[in-house]
């Protein structure tokens, strides 16, 4: 079956989604949640505040990029296999206006998906006071782990 | 006088560099700490802790590529005249190798310094249990916004 | 006035691209020609000979990314003013699919149009039999040189 | 055995470097020869032509990308397994100064090389009479085709 970019998600395939994301410490810590999960499609939304700023007050470029890579990377993962994990293998992003405002959205978009490597549009979003902005563009390479465990090897037992 | 990249920086410059890190909420909030200030050369840690997890338990490439992006942008900021400000541009990022380990420190580093843009190589590396790996290559583009103070705009008088 | 993406372009505006891109020896080289010069928008196509060809005679990533090239400078391009020219600083591209057909066709098209950079998005598309294929996806970063022309420097007088 | 990298290759590595470049038609189009073959690092030669040019009269950053990514590709392939084919994923480039002298030359130097994916770092340097300047800088990422010919498929018999 192939897939159609942005159609509805299985419930296994949305859950495997949500409980990876939740295993990101990363997300948690910079307030990040999952707002969309679709078909090689997935939106991450991450409110301001002053831990996540740069020196000038407004997001600072790590935290756009930290949204980006995590929707690119599960927009791809939505269209793995079950047993299988996603890796980044590398992204580029340009940061096109100040990510100010009252929240960030990223948008991760599969162009291609292959086998082996999967690519992705990024784009990050500012929503300032109702007002929408383009901040970020980007492009990702990422790569389907088949037969892995998307999750922390378990502990050796003694 | 030309800038001798890894040379010693002016009291005056590190102290510019260090006072803007400081006003990064996010550096703050991912515990990284400036290790090294000079001409064109700047290196930023960050210990492991949960909260910079991805789903494997390793380092989040969003939190690699925050400390690779703040270590460039104040390796440009040292060859910045004093009434500047630094903003990336765009950068792309390779994750090469697991980014597992006690500590990541990143190193950001001027290849060709211009009046406008500056461009930056970056390296990321693990440090665990006395063993360093490069996880991370990158290249990156900056603008010099001349005559900008680096700090937030003060909020105007009512 | 602000441009319209993929609006009509003055005459002089399109006569400013065509005589620049007649500059370009490397198109004429490739055989390459413009197909379309609107506002933020513009397609250079280049028909297949040996000549382009990679080890297993499909396109060479070095002639796509060489129109996707020109095609994004010629896209910023037409919003700059009359004195000036246009430079890439960085350029970034995925090769998606492989570039085999009867000939290529990128577009370029100009996301952030700024005073100093302008950001494209790049794309290229396989012709073949009737079929069209997205081979390559990029993102690039253009600096206009205000008060240059964009042209050789005439030789000195002797 | 574990590569070194800039190490002497095998007479028979160095031979199917030579007749893939062979292959690959735009090289000779653009006056390019491999200058140099080694364990994970090749470099290649581009005498300039004004057929190479750009609007200024300077080499075109196609050309210059062009070189950069087989120096790169044939960098990754002398470290792939005898029957096994190159494929270039994704490069970036950034241009630092005007490409102008008599020649360019790229070197490409694999930083990861892995199963499947390969990183490479990619230099281009002008030589103008007899001073040398780094004129780009890039990362490239690229995939080894396993069990691959690195050849066209031979016509099907009738």
């Amino acid at each position: 079956m192939k897939a159609e970019i942005g159609g509805a998600v299985d419930a296994g395939v949305e859950q495997r989604v949500r409980d990876s994301f939740q295993r990101q410490g990363l997300m948690g810590h910079l307030g990040a949640t999952l707002s969309e999960v679709r078909q090689g499609l997935v939106s991450i939304r991450m409110p301001f505040r002053p831990e996540l700023s740069q020196q000038h007050g407004y997001f600072h470029a790590g935290g756009t990029s930290a949204i980006a890579d995590s929707a690119g990377g599960y927009a791809a993962f939505t269209l793995f296999p079950e047993l299988s994990s996603v890796l980044t293998v590398e992204f580029k992003i340009n940061l096109l206006n100040p990510a100010r405002g009252d929240a960030l959205e990223a948008v991760g978009k599969v162009v291609k998906a292959g086998r082996t490597l999967t690519i992705c549009q990024l784009e990050v979003f500012a929503d300032d006071a109702g007002q929408r902005t383009l901040v970020a563009i980007g492009q990702q390479t990422l790569i389907c782990m088949h037969g892995h465990q998307d999750a922390p090897k378990p502990a050796r037992a003694g």
